[in-house]
Formats: structure tokens, sequence, C-alpha cells
């Protein structure tokens, strides 16, 4: 794959929503809907489009049941109309199958495009999506986490600098990385004016990592943890509550009932301004993964949703050569 | 009223529960069980007895149906059931009518002594309760303004001093004050180690000021506004968000369908420690009533509940010579 | 002035920094930098730079010290160097005076173009500025409000269309605003994905209304208070803590010992999406400036700050026909 | 040792302070005070007696220089001056070694009685104390964990049901505990209105696990973490943030650099009714030690502080026979 001759990519305005294959959708509902509040914009027999109490896209999520816990796609929303053309240009140059489906295919959004993407992901570009209620201001309703809108896709990939260089193709901006002298282990980079819209850990890829949702304040991400635990449901917080070095976000990792991998997330920063300056943690700081020094726990790093191809397919992954686990646990700070 | 050679008071463990008749019981349910989330310990079909999401005592608040809105009573747990005998000597010395009440005359509640006090309010004392389900880590559960508990009793009462010196005589601590050269305008008195289970306001009296209930942190007040606002039904936001320089406690002060006042009040301090020194505010100080120094509206000085005597008639007020809203206006301050 | 057939204006990336004339520079010094906690980038003799904790652009706030109260300029950072080129264009078109300063005019902001603007005030635009230390990640300097970054700048105008049509050319984007049905009230309009970069005050124009910078969480809003009301200063809390119904920020407005009104505010919303719908409120409705239902004080419509023109000279203001207030004051809802 | 037939113990109010013995106090200083932001009542050449905003007691910690980290001792108040010759008797009776010291002995604090006690702790009693300035509301000056005031002494003890019969004969309440149907592991017991003002942690005793102090709200215990970070000592932090099943408090466990325990804790709950009920944990409830179910790190459980006896010499341990990470570990919740 050739990057430097490209033709132009869509103008991508952020990460905008995620399809997600869960086995058993009532116990999908239970999880994202009556424990953690997502808003439901439509509940379709084998379906549930979810989203924040701040969005107004249709949808930031869709389970959807299936046989196998699977990642079916990636939507980013796109500027214009055009757009949609730019993208089958951009990857029939790069000899990526894409396929147009008309507005309608998906409830909620208008003509999209697919695409196998280089690194194995089957992303979607839309430009038209239905309106939501604005529910910003009815705090009456939440509950749960709640998750103001869907933030970033984190996306497990066997080579970061692969998967930074395809995004730069794209257009996203560069705002963190986890790297020492030979290595980019990690790499953050944004279309809309955050810390990320995307995130790359070197693993066996592709794999999603998980997805990133925004709350307001750290007390929704307490919130959420102490609902589980008030469940007696606390097996499904994987890691946190803690703050990032990177992105300086606050956090909680949650692991749904199919293990889909999602965080709750807030308190990160602008990155709108030009010539945004890159910050660059080096693979041996234990707080670029968390502030607080704390290890991250094995799973964190083993653990990811199986990608499916444009036919539904899951998609086999390669292993990582250089992984951050092994070049920390060198140095003397050991993963638990 | 000689207050010299009592027989002991009775010993007061702190302030536990209300009674507020209101106009109409499904309207208050709504207010105070759908909005602000109370919790429903027992509902008859004239009653609702509701408590915070910490409390073990069977109820904080009755909300009984009748034709006027007034305040039936306010109750008192005590350490011991001898402590019943010790209110019926005390209140016969001070001339004062009493009746005593067989256990379960109220749903949840032993044995009772009720009085008609020396400032007109009818109180109750209880030893025995019924343990209510420890709902503290359901914070599944939690909705509205999540009180906790009940903190304090707040009561208009035309001669300050002598409330005080009532109050001194069943053994209550002083905590905090509002006062000048001549006049003592407000106090604030405690029996569990917070800042107080009763605070006078002086006004004309006996009524009811309003009932102080436990959040365990800011943000759940500004929650319960932000919920009121979502409903457009901010109207029944009398005065805050804000920060009282009395008790330090961050408070808003609702209205509920029936005009009774409630504050959603946190962050108050240890009062246990023998010798506790009194903080006295000069009644010029504009932060004695709010720390940031707005002005206090005027409903929230000239409106109260109406009380209601062991029969159930509304007991007649007496005017105030000393008014902390004119002490205050003279000195360039104005009320608005 | 025809807004038709403008030539394409700068294309602005967001408000950047404001100019303060204050009439006692230590005095200034220890509101904004002792008690609020602003970071100073550099101190001059005559003039201070600050910004906020997470602020990467050399200053959010130029305090000059001069012989009345005053708002010198406001900053708009441009894309591109050549931006500059089309700010010049874009005001020769409208008859504007424009000047060209070179890089280094202002410490720490590059070549730069500052024009009298139609409504009456003095811009500026520049791109390249002197990256300012990252402090985001340092909690242990945090102090004060805790500012992050300014957010926007808020203008008393006399014809708020006239505004709003303007910034329009400008290539601002329209998110809410306050309206009947004859009368645009007041605008709130942005380029980078926030609520706004600009808002429109109705009133004797020009002049500023306010300077807001943003802050992480709630808490530091009422921290902000907390502090002032320690210090027995909280006579420089003019308005709030409290939320906006317009922006759903929470807010608090004070005013520096010059009477230059800022607003700590947290927590608005994306509105990157293309097609990012306009939320209108009705002028009559409560919520729409306190979204608790508190009526505004009347200095929050009336005072602000004298606006001076390219050579520093007072600018006059001319008066409103339709002002909120009177609108609002006729429903009932009066203000007080 | 008998405890059947004691004489009156004296009348504990609540947890006063500890005696800490640090190895190098500049050290020390800038650690509690720097850092975190304890307030300084006073310091000689070899003493700091540090206390929190909210405190009126001289003191919460006093930190002594010497040769090796150590726990000199823990006091606590009485309610009268009595209570020390209380406390003389119930040690005679025990067997236990006294020593009554003037007042003035240690600074700010009147009359007192120390003694080793049967657990292998140096106590003391104390009624007296110098009032230290009110500082809680000088938001301005608070920096750190801002903590408000100690809260509890935690002790490590081989035998928990001997700590629990000690503790009780002293006339402490028991709010919470960990056990099964053979063992009890760990107990929390009150004197003062909350859940604890002392704790039992199994293992080699004596040994002083941790000092709990009080914050008010979670974002104190989080903004403590950050501020670490900042500095890159985020080695300080042990454990946490996280949420206790015990307590339903918030915490984070800091060990300072002489490895000394604390805990930044904060919303507990009220436990002054008669007949508060117990709430007893299973020793296999994972959320009993951390309600969010993370597993505690190894060095919490075994590392302590060595204590002093009355000559200021170490006290030998003795091993525990039945350890709660052994009892846990068993059934499947490895500790990691």
């Amino acid at each position: 794959m050739s990057l430097t001759a490209l033709p132009p990519p869509p103008d991508i305005v952020r990460s905008a929503y995620a399809e997600l294959t869960v086995t058993d959708l009532p116990r999908a509902h239970w999880f994202w809907v009556e424990v953690l509040g997502f808003v439901v914009t439509k509940a379709d027999p084998g379906a549930l489009y979810l989203r924040g109490y701040d969005e107004l896209t249709h949808h930031n999520l869709i389970l959807r049941e299936g046989p196998q816990p699977a990642n079916g796609l990636l939507a980013f929303r796109v500027r214009t109309p055009a757009d949609l053309d730019r993208a089958v240009e951009f990857y029939r140059y790069l000899d990526c199958r894409t396929v147009r489906l008309p507005a309608g295919t998906t409830p909620g959004i208008g003509e999209a495009v697919r695409a196998e993407d280089p690194l194995g992901f089957t992303v979607e570009f839309f430009h038209h999506a239905t309106l939501a209620d604005r529910l910003q201001q009815r705090y009456d309703l939440r509950r749960g986490a709640e998750a103001a809108r869907i933030d970033h896709f984190n996306i497990v990939v066997a080579d970061v600098q692969e998967a930074y260089e395809y995004y730069t193709s794209l257009g996203f901006g560069l705002s963190e990385t986890i790297e020492d002298r030979q290595t980019l282990y990690a790499a953050w980079m944004y279309r809309k004016q955050t810390v990320h819209d995307m995130a790359f850990t070197g693993g066996a890829g592709p794999r999603l990592h998980h997805l990133g949702f925004y709350a307001h304040e750290a007390h929704h991400v307490l919130r959420t943890c102490d609902i589980l635990g008030s469940l007696h449901e606390e097996r499904y917080i994987e890691r946190g509550p803690g703050r990032h070095g990177v992105s300086n976000a606050f956090y909680v990792y949650l692991r749904d009932p199919d293990g889909h991998r999602l965080e709750i997330y807030t308190s990160d920063y602008y990155t709108g301004d030009p010539g945004h300056p890159v910050l660059r943690w080096d693979v041996t700081d234990p707080r670029r993964r968390d502030f607080y020094g704390h290890a991250v726990i094995p799973s964190w790093y083993a653990e990811a949703t199986t990608v499916l191809d444009l036919d539904g397919n899951p998609r086999p992954t390669r292993e990582i050569r250089q992984v951050e686990e092994a070049a920390v646990g060198a140095d003397g700070f050991p993963v638990r």
C-alpha cells in the first residue's frame, strides 16, 4: 500500500457509531439500557439502536443479535454527500473492497459507503442521519452511566505505525503516543476537536479494543461502578476507575455480557488549534496508561473483539512483534 | 416558664421524622417520590411514609392527606424506653399537654409520647422503630435528590431567645447563631454530632420553616435543580443552589406543591467534641445566609407552614419584634 | 453594509484572547492570579499575559494598565497565514478600518490584522502563536477557579439580528437563540465545536458583556465562589452559581475590580456535526437564562465594558429598541 | 484477661490524633504539608503538629523525627476530666502499664493518661485540648487532599475477635464485619456517630495499618491522586481510588515516605441511633474490600507500621492463624 499519491480522502467529521454482534439481545438490553442507561432510539426484533443523552445523531451503537460476539463495523460521519464518492475512490486506490448502501439500509442513516480497510476493519461512511430527540436537558430521564455521546473507537492492530500512517492519510491529526526510540506502541488520533476519534493498541489485530463514550463529570464514572457493585455485577468492571496519563481522561472500562469492552470517559481536552502539538509518552512511564501508576490488568491488553468483514465473516488476526506490555515488563514495572 | 429547676429531659438522639398534611396525596407522591426520589417505606390510602436511601428508621416523613397544608408533628428519637417517661414528666412540669400513644399508632413507630411544647409545636418522642431495609448501597435504585436521611427541623418562632433556652433545657448544644448586641436572630442547635437537629428562624411563630434532608455531595443538590428545570417545574425551586455561611452547607430550598419547604443539604461538620465552640455570625455579614453574598428572597423569610396542635387544629401565631430582615435592611444590604 | 457578495472571510478557528484595560494592575493581579488562579505566561511592567491550565496558546487574556476600564480587542485565531490577507480583504469590502501588525507586536503572537468591525468592536486575527508550557497535568499547581482555557466572548449589541448576520458572514454557525416572533433577543454562534465562540446580548452597544472561561467540572465553579466568600470578597460574585438553559452550561458570573465581567463555565455540548440544529428558546421561558428559573439581576443586563477603537478611544454606544428584559417583564416574570 | 467484671471504661468521644515517627522530617513535611495540604498547627525542631481544615482540636497527627518509622501512640479524646481517672483504673484492672502526663507534655493537649493496651498498642486519653483556628471556611487556603479531620485508626491484630471484645469493653459499637462461620476476619467499631473510630485488620500484630482522614467529596480523593501523578510521585499511591463495600466510603490509600499508610476517605454514614444494626460481609464477597470487585494488592494486607511501647521500644508481633487473604484465595478470587 502506497500512501504517497492517494486521492483526497473523505472529509471525516468524527467517529459516529459502531455495530456489535451480541449473542443474547435481552441480556445486552439489560446491560446497556437498564444498567448503563443508554437511550433506545429504536428497537427492532433483532437489533437495538442506542445513543447517549446529548447525542443528536440517530444512534451511537447498534447491538445486533448473532451467533458470535463480533464488531460488524465502525462508522464515521462525513462532511458532505460528495465525501461518499471520495471514500469510494480512496479505497479503490487502496485496492480495498467497498460497497454502496442506499439510504435507510441502516435505520436512521442515509446513503453510505462501506469498505474493508487496509487494517482489516469494516468501516462505514455516511453523511445524512435522522436527527434524534434532544434529550440533553432531560435530567429527569438520565440513568446509569449518563453517557452523553460516543467519543472514540480504540482498535487493536498488529502494526501501530501502519495504522498511524493509514489514518494520517485519512486526514486524522495525532494528539498523543506511547513510544520508545524503536517502536510506536500506541497512538491517539482525532478529527473532531478532542484527543481522539481513533486510538491504536498494539496486539493481535484486527480486533476492536473498546468503544469510548463521553460523560460530563468524573462522578458519572464513579456512579457507573457503584451501580454495578450494587447489583453484585461488579465482574463487568474490568479496569478503573482511574485517570489516564494519555488524554488526561478519567475512565472506567467495562466488559458487556459478550465481552465487548467499553469505556466511560470524561475530561479530555481541546485539540482544534492549527499546529496542535503531539504529547509523546515514553513506554516506561508508568503514568502513561494510569496516571496513578497502577499496573494494567493483563486482560485489558490481551482480550478484544473479533472483527467481521463485509460478508460478516470473522477476520483472521496477525501477531504483533513488539508489544507494549513486554517493553514495560523489562524495566521493572511488571504487569499484574 | 421557669427552666431553672426542670426535671431531667428525655435523652434525645436526633430529629427523626416529621408529619406534613398535604391536600393532594397523588400530587405529593409525584413531587416527593417520582421527582425527588424519596423511598416509600409504606403507602396507605391516606398517607405515605418516606425515607432517604441511607435511613434505617422506618420513615423520615409522613405525608398525610388533609384539608389544609400543615405540620402535624416533629418527632425525635430518644435513647431508651425510659426517656418516654422522662418526656411526660418534663412536659408536665412545663404545664404542657401530653399524650401517650401505644406502639403501632404510627406505622413503624413504637410507644410514643406527644406534647404541645412551650413554643407551640406538637412534638413526639419515641424509642423503638421498625428497621427499614438497608438501601445505602443500592445505587441502582437512587433517583432524584438522592436524599440520604433527614438532617434537621427549622422552625419559625417569635422569640428566638426563648426557643434557644427551651432547647437548651432539652439538652441541645448550640453550634451557630446570627445575632447583634441586642438580639439573637437565629440559632442552630444539635443533639447528633452535626451542626443541627433544630434551627430557629425569627418570625411569626409557631410555624415550620423547613425540613432539611442530607445528601452526600454537592452534585446531588445540582441534580435536584436540573431535574426540576428539565420538567419545567422550576417554580418549585425557591432559593439556591448556594452555600450557607452558617453551617457551611451547600443547599437548595424547594417548596412542595402545598408550599411546604424542604432543603437538600450537604457538607456540614462534626460537633461531637466536648466544649465545641459556638460560631457567632453578625447579622450584618451578608455571608451568614448565603456565603456567596446573594440576598435572600422575601418569601424565604415570610412564608412557612402552619402548625397543628394535638387535636389537629391550627395554632395561632404571634408576631416577632425584631426580625433579621429589618436589621439587615438598615445597613445597606437590601432584601430583594 | 451588504453581506450578500462578500469576499471569503478568514477561516476563524476560535475565540483566542481578549485585552482588558485595568486601572490598577496589582489589584487585577490579585484578583485574576492570586484569587482565580489564572496562569501568568508573561508579566510586563504595564501588562499581564494570562491563560488557563489547559491552554497551549501563549495567552487568553491581556490585562493592560490604563486610565479607564475598557476592552481593547477581541482576538481570533485563524487557520492559515493566508487568512490574514483574507481578513484584510474582507474588512476592506466592508469599509472597515484595518491595520497589519508585525509578529511580536503583541508578545507571543505572530503577524496579525486588526479591524474596527461593523458592530463597533476592535477585533484581531492571528495565525501563529508561541506555544505555552503544557500544564494540563500539573494538578499540583492548580488553584482558584482552575480555568482551563478561554471559551467565548459575549458582546452587547444594539441590534442582535445585525450581529447574527455579520457573524454568519464570517462563517460562524448558530447554536441557540432567545427570540419571539418579532425579535431576535440573543444568539450564540460557534466556530470551534462547542456551543459558542461568540454570543450577542441585546443592549446599548458596542460593549463587552463578558469573557467566558471553561472549567472541567461544576465543583470548580462552586470552589470559585467558596474562595471569594472565604476572603469576604463575595461582592465580586454577581450572579450564580446556576445552570443556563441556553448552552446547558453550569456557570458563575464574577466582576473583576474594574467591573469587567467573566464567567466560569462548564458542561456545554458538541456542535461539530454537519447540519447541527438550532435550539430556539422563547423569550418568555424563565429557564432560558437560568434553568432553575431564578430571575437575572438587573446589573447583569445593564452593565458592560466600554470598547476601544483602533486608536484606543472609547466607542460611543447606541441604544437598543427591543430589550429582552422588557419583553420578559411584560409576561409576569419580573426582573428582580 | 477477663472482660466480664471490668470497672467502667473512660467515656471515649472519638479517635483524635496519632503520633508517627518519621526518619526525615523535611521529607515528611514535603509529603504531608506541601503535597497533601495538611495544616501545620505547630512546627518544632523535631516534630510537626498537623490537622485537617475542619479540625478544631490542636492536632490530628504528630510527625516526630526518629531513627525508625513507627507509631508512637494512638490518642482518644474523652468526655470529662474524670475519664482520665477511669482510664487509669480500667487499665490497672487489666494489668496494663499506665502513665499520667501533666498538661502540656504534648503541645496543645491537657493532662493525659497513656497505657500499653492488651493488644500491644500505646494509647492515650485526654480531655482538654487547645482550640485550633477555625479554617473550615477558608477555601482560599485549601490545598492537596483537603483533609477535613482524622476519622479513624485501623490496626493490625493477630486476633480480631480479641480486639473486638476489648474495644467492646471500652464502649465501642460494632458497625460492620468481615467474617465466615468460623472466623471474624475484620471489624469496624465506633464511638462517634460514623462507621468507625477503630478498625481491626487480621495479621501479624500489633501494628498500625493506617490512619483514615475524612474529606468531604469524592473529587477530593481523585484530586489527591492527580496531584501525586502530576509530581511523578505516583508510587505513593498504594491502592485506589475506589469504593469500599464495608463503610460505603470512597477511598484512596497512600504510603508516606516512611511507608506509613494513610487513607483519604469520604461518604460513610450515620450510626448514632440506638440499636444500630451490624452489617456483616461474608469473606468471600469480593465487594467487601472493594465494591467494584478489584482484588487488593498484597502489600495492603502484608505491610504495616511498627508500634512502640511506652518506653519507645518496638513491640514484637505475633502471627495470625486465619488470614482473610487465605480464606479468600481459596474460593477462586485470587489476590493479585
